[in-house]
């Protein structure tokens, strides 16, 4: 049976099998164990395939990625959709990718470590952040939030397609590096007064302990965001927020 | 009957019409109607009694507030709370706050003006970024989400208490302003280039569409926050970010 383009005909090739593994990849566990992720939505979709991800299947509710064989995509209804999206309100379609070879990292440039960041909506905007102000590499810690979870993904907005993430321990790392390594706390120096160099590790903290001790032995440059407002009373800036303070005090001077 | 401190004799004081007058100020239309709104979480609730919002009522599942008379404060189950709250997982008290008559903007020191920001975490953000950086004033166009939804109160952290916020059309303010009005297109002046003021009103745009055509006619000063990544590819930041950056920009001279 071909692909019909008019809803009425749709003779679905979606099992309920199929269903089921996909809603079970908007967990961490059954995506490491079927090497799958989704993404959904036509940009984040295209993103992906122009970055080159491999495509496991396309699922759309309207015909919209043309040029795929039947094994490839599938017209679903949108109560399939529904079964299967991580989205409250499900977009239109939704793509399925194999999770590529975790990649090594390499000790150059300017590169963002972060220790425990647990929320999936800051980990893909901080991966925003990085893209904008051209760091490719992040180093997450292996408690910060798994960057294939759904919510990452859709907040990442394509950028994961050009930031290479790698989970690992970052005490060893941040020891053995040639690198400077910074690190914000509260007395930290001034950032806007330091002479920032082009080449280091930056470690963001957990969004309400801030970096963990183990972690703080191992910084060698405290650094800080100034604060303007009220000091007994001013807010902690967000952690997606103060990486990009942070990171475009190193590259204004470029 | 007085308030009982052990959740087993709760005699509820709370009626099927207080939870449906509560659970209206979700929306604006009751919240203007009634001049109310909802915050949740003994952290928003305590920034803002320290901040002298008048409050109308406190509903706690255990006992957090003491010194308030029983027509203030009212011990009730999980159950009623889940009805009022508007988080998808309740806190354990919810306080209701009389809206403040609204205060008038002075035209003066820098501030934050938002042309039909949509989104409440942006807004909420957008004032915690504000109350960081010492900015006391935001204009909101009228389009812009209102300040009371439970969603913005939730992500100000209690910044609400100390930025004013006034909704007005920005048109006629920033024609007639003797301020310098700045604005953030594509094609602006390189904000790390420039020698910023210490006054004048910043305009931020939509999340999708960025700064209308109408209000683009009164930016005197056109910005822009360099670009470090595939110039092609990477997405725009999201606007309570760039807001962070361009006040960074006009801070970090003081």
């Amino acid at each position: 049976m071909g692909r019909k383009f008019n809803q009425k005909y749709i003779i679905s090739m979606v099992t309920k099998n199929q269903i089921k593994l996909i809603s079970s990849l908007h967990q961490k566990k059954f995506r490491q164990s079927n090497q799958l992720f989704i993404a959904e939505g036509v940009k984040v979709i295209q993103e992906l395939l122009d970055a080159r991800f491999e495509l496991e299947h396309i699922y759309e509710t309207t015909p919209m990625f043309s040029g795929y064989s039947d094994d490839k995509i599938s017209l679903i209804s949108d109560d399939e959709l529904k079964k299967m999206s991580a989205l409250t309100v499900p977009n239109n379609c939704l793509g399925v990718f194999k999770i590529p070879p975790a990649k090594t990292f390499e000790e150059r440039g300017l590169i963002v470590a972060l220790d425990s960041v647990r929320d999936p909506g800051n980990l893909g905007t901080i991966l925003r952040i990085c893209d904008w102000f051209g760091i490719s590499q992040i180093i997450c810690s292996p408690d910060t939030v798994d960057i294939y979870n759904p919510k990452v993904i859709q907040a990442t907005m394509g950028s994961i397609a050009r930031v290479n993430c790698v989970y690992s321990d970052l005490l060893p790392i941040l020891q053995k590096t040639n690198l400077p390594v910074f690190g914000t706390f509260m007395d930290g120096e001034n950032i806007y007064k330091m002479d920032l160099p082009q080449e280091g590790i930056v470690v963001m903290g957990n969004e309400a302990n801030g970096i963990s001790v183990a972690i703080e032995n191992a910084i060698k440059s405290k650094i800080a965001i100034p604060r303007f407002g009220d000091l007994q009373k001013t807010e902690s800036l967000n952690v997606a927020t103060a990486t990009a303070l942070i990171l475009s005090e190193f590259r204004r001077k470029i």
